[in-house]
């Protein structure tokens, strides 16, 4: 490892003892000593969605290894801040981390479409990629230099197109426009003509109500309720073309994951892959959930995208990827292994899935 | 447990600890025995897709647990024929099973519905369902009284609408049209005026060469294409609306998956768990992989099904699961709560995905 601490001690806690009593006793005789990891997220703690997937995560790893591997939850800023928890895990501070790859974009130019690439892939489509098609051996490369271990854990699954003070009815409307919007979305937006704006989740509300700004993306209708979006921008727009998916990251300082017995290390990846189900099914149940109280209770006015404006974005998308492809030569190999993927999963997607929805709902 | 045997003492043999020597010897000192369980499945060994996935379960929980609990896999008749497996479990003849719940629908009617139901929900809206929606606390009541603790583990994703020899542009071609179509399909296809034949894996590219039937449904693209049926029945439709998703079920002996530790017990849970993701994904790769050499290198001709057929499905799927619902109490309860995670579901499925599909497609 080449930032990191070598020191195994520092993670060999002199309390595990009483956590592991603390657990159900297993029927067969326990080691008295376990592992003690520290996990950090750049979550707020038990925050709905990706805070609830880092405290699963962590209550699996120690519940399966029966107190051989304690994992304790430090949330964003009880440790670290939350943009801190990269460097912390690969210097050694933390053991892991709970958090999305889309932070470390300037870090890694490439990192981005380990979270989600617009016009890219489906949650489910973005699990064929890592785990079958050569994804996950490209990520593992992209975070070496920083002694890190990536792993999917949990996905927010679709996400839409965002909120909007005024009706948008044609390319035109995004001129000009004020949109909060970060990562290869906003890249998008300013080839559209639209001035993407940076704002952590906490001010976006307020900047949309003093005009600040005039619309904002966030997650999907689950999260996005929960901040009141509703309220001041009343259309609601889809398909959320510039991240169809919300991959989560689970880090493990690289030099520890190596080091774990293979007991150990089965469980901290079946977990991670555990929630790759559990998670991406609570977000859709709960996106479901929250656009039918949306349109039915809060007066949401749900608006497609305009065609003009899905063409005009599918080319900046196809842009933004090339100037990614660009940067160095693992991005670029990462930019076409992803691009594979994409083309190779049209076909069926739209044979097998977009004919199945329109089909049902038809009803 | 009412049907099983309780004798603890059969599943713990002499032998394990060769088995946990053979692993890769953890840290922390193990154990030196541990339980044996033996899992039927209803697949060939190693067959792609339902094999993998059971080998992949056995093999995970034998790692994870460190040889506290090894489970060896007994593939389809080679401890008991793949359509006994349910009683084998119940019986306590095996400790666990990888199946599908559609099999048991002459024990429990309900059963079929925890594999996918017509126009019903998708592998990632059944996830929902199941793990977020109630599914799984009436998939316990549906097993309870046979002594067997059912869990989801791995998915086939979305199906096709099947193979056929000649064109169908209209309700009246379906009339008097024999298909292959087994269980809850098959029961539409009888209200359309076709004629559902019932006939295992291996005997139905025979049947169709031969003109026994005219047509079949199987599963995806992946498995299809292994099967030749392209070769003698070029016409593929789409959407599968009579299964839109095709769930694996993990049956363990009730009484001894209660008696397990508890760190055996997250550990057989979220193994099943992981399978949801990583069996889903590597399906919607091949099956992605598969279409795409199906169309430009085998000639396949790709077709939508007819609306007025899509209609009359519908219709037909909604009269299928009234007459189940009326069966027993448990079914009704069953088909409401099905049905009601659909119609939560499918306002979801237009506006993020159908839609993100489509605008995807179009580039």
């Amino acid at each position: 490892m080449k930032n990191g601490k070598s020191d195994r001690r520092s993670f060999l806690t002199a309390g595990a003892g009483a956590a592991i009593g603390a657990l159900a006793a297993p029927a067969i005789a326990k080691a008295q000593t376990g592992l003690n990891w520290r996990m950090v997220t750049s979550w707020p703690r038990n925050s709905p969605g990706p805070g609830w997937t880092a405290q699963r995560l962590a209550d699996k790893i120690t519940r399966m290894s029966g107190g051989e591997l304690t994992v304790t939850l430090h949330a964003a800023g009880e440790m670290v801040p939350p943009l801190e928890v990269f460097d912390a895990v690969g210097q050694g501070t933390a053991d892991m981390a709970h958090t999305a790859s889309l932070f470390w974009s300037g870090k890694a130019p490439a990192a981005a479409l380990f979270t989600a690439g617009p016009f890219g892939l489906t949650a489910v489509e973005h699990n064929a990629w890592i785990y079958h098609g050569g994804g996950q051996a490209l990520w593992d490369r992209l975070y070496e230099p920083f002694g890190i271990k990536p792993l999917m854990a949990g996905n927010t699954g679709m996400q839409m197109g965002g909120w909007f003070k005024k009706e948008i009815n044609s390319l035109d409307d995004l001129v000009g426009l004020k949109q909060r919007m970060p990562g290869l979305g906003g890249a998008i937006l300013s080839k559209l003509g639209g001035t993407p704006v940076t704002l952590p989740p906490g001010e976006i509300f307020g900047a949309l109500q003093s005009g600040l700004v005039d619309g904002t993306e966030f997650l999907g209708p689950w999260s996005d309720s929960a901040f009141g979006f509703y309220r001041v921008a009343p259309y609601y727009y889809w398909p959320g073309y510039h991240e169809p998916n919300g991959t989560g990251e689970c880090l493990i300082n690289a030099e520890r994951f190596a080091a774990l017995p293979e007991n150990l290390k089965e469980i901290v990846t079946t977990a991670c892959a555990a929630e790759n189900s559990i998670s991406l099914a609570e977000s859709e149940w709960h996106n479901a959930e929250a656009l039918k109280k949306l349109v039915e209770e809060r007066g949401v006015k749900l608006r497609a995208w305009p065609e003009d404006i899905l063409a005009a974005a599918r080319e900046a998308a196809g842009e933004v990827l090339d100037e990614l492809a660009a940067k160095d030569a693992l991005s670029g190999e990462i930019v076409a292994s992803f691009r594979a993927a994409r083309d190779q999963a049209e076909s069926w997607g739209r044979v097998g899935y977009e004919s199945f929805y329109k089909a049902r709902g038809a009803a």
